[in-house]
């Protein structure tokens, strides 16, 4: 397994492009995916063009960056990712771990983005999970990270990562990922499930940063042994 | 209006037991209800055993605990909020604040205590909206701070409250009652309606205490600025 490059689709998108500078920087392989091939070359030679012109970032069609990586990182708005699942499908293979970061905000229908909608599977990632091939495993993650502290390097990012993915393998395989993001701290979000509640957070710290008047509003779970946080993941994490 | 008095509706549990300890600690003058009007004595001598002796602590029926004070914290099991609220509603008057902290657990029908339950009127707190009598305004807060931190007077309580009501002033009005807890901090959460991410973000932190075996995950909310945050609640958060 390739772990060192990783496919972001919708890369070109803020939050998308966010975490492919980060990986990039991080000395990565980055495989920018978008529905245009062009945007996507151009949001490549963005991230070239900040982070070095050696880095190893490529831009492509969606499908063909879903189908060069181990780990493939979605990052579409909510009413773009089935469509997006769908028209990636058919590049996929059984093994690869599909990274869902799709928040269903309420803006997705006009509404506020400080609200999410109600969606049948439990969340989006629970969707995701209805929309990947057989033996596509599917975790959730990177949905609290500020894509403007992401994008402004100047920014550290002073956030956790909740990953949440069935199997505490799909999470373990996850974690090099967030800890390659210079201050991202890794947090078992336990089962996909949880998913639930860390997507709707992403509308709590979006209201904040409205409030506050701010663009980088993120979270910490405080309390967390060192030694227990790093054993996390084991035979417990599956009952929750 | 007596800002220095409140009522723990509930008392005796394991939530309202540790933050009426942390206020009497605080020297506010503080009545513990229960439906067992022993009960609540019985705890509010414990506070006293531990706080120390001149703390002002009574305790007394929900009612009369409700009827004599300005603000009204309800801590009791989602299962129990409806009737609870039915029990003292003909004891509480218009302009008092009602502070909920219930959480809809799954627990409360037999299942995790790391799932919620789906309310008819989104949140537990706009539920207790629906439930109080007319002039009564609502709050939902305090649901994030572990009830076992709160408890143990060693432990530092490092987590932010979100406090959602509809008005500012209302959240205002919680302000002082965050701060009286050491290391406590004030956040506002906006409206009421965001009470529904809160509440379930109790049910994630549960399942951190199982998945990193420790009694005190707690949340902080990150990239806020100092300034900023403390002039929140102004026009502009009306509309989150």
């Amino acid at each position: 397994m390739d772990t060192n490059t990783i496919a972001v689709i919708g890369g070109t998108g803020d939050q998308g492009l966010g975490l492919a500078l980060r990986w990039a920087m991080a000395g990565r392989r980055v495989l920018v995916g978008s529905r245009d091939p062009a945007r996507a070359a151009a949001a490549a030679e963005n991230i070239r063009a900040r982070a070095g012109a050696s880095v190893p970032v490529s831009g492509s069609g969606n499908p063909e960056a879903a189908a060069s990586a181990e780990l493939v990182v979605l990052t579409v708005p909510f009413m773009a990712q089935i469509e997006t699942l769908k028209s990636i499908a058919p590049a996929m293979r059984p093994g690869q771990i599909l990274v869902d970061v799709t928040v269903p905000l309420e803006a997705a229908v006009g509404g506020a983005p400080t609200r999410t909608l109600g969606v049948w599977a439990g969340s989006a990632a629970e969707q995701a999970a209805a929309n990947v091939p057989a033996g596509v495993e599917v975790a959730a993650a990177f949905h609290n990270v500020s894509a403007y502290a992401l994008r402004h390097l100047e920014h550290a990012i002073d956030c956790d990562v909740l990953v949440c993915a069935e199997r505490p393998e799909t999470r373990a395989a996850v974690r090099p990922w967030v800890e390659a993001i210079r201050d991202c701290r890794y947090v078992d979000g336990g089962r996909l499930e949880n998913a639930r509640i860390v997507e709707a957070l992403t509308a709590l710290l979006i209201g904040m940063n409205v409030r506050y008047k701010t663009h980088a509003a993120g979270i910490r779970i405080t309390g967390l042994p060192k030694r227990a946080r790093d054993d996390a993941g084991g035979q417990r994490a599956e009952k929750q």
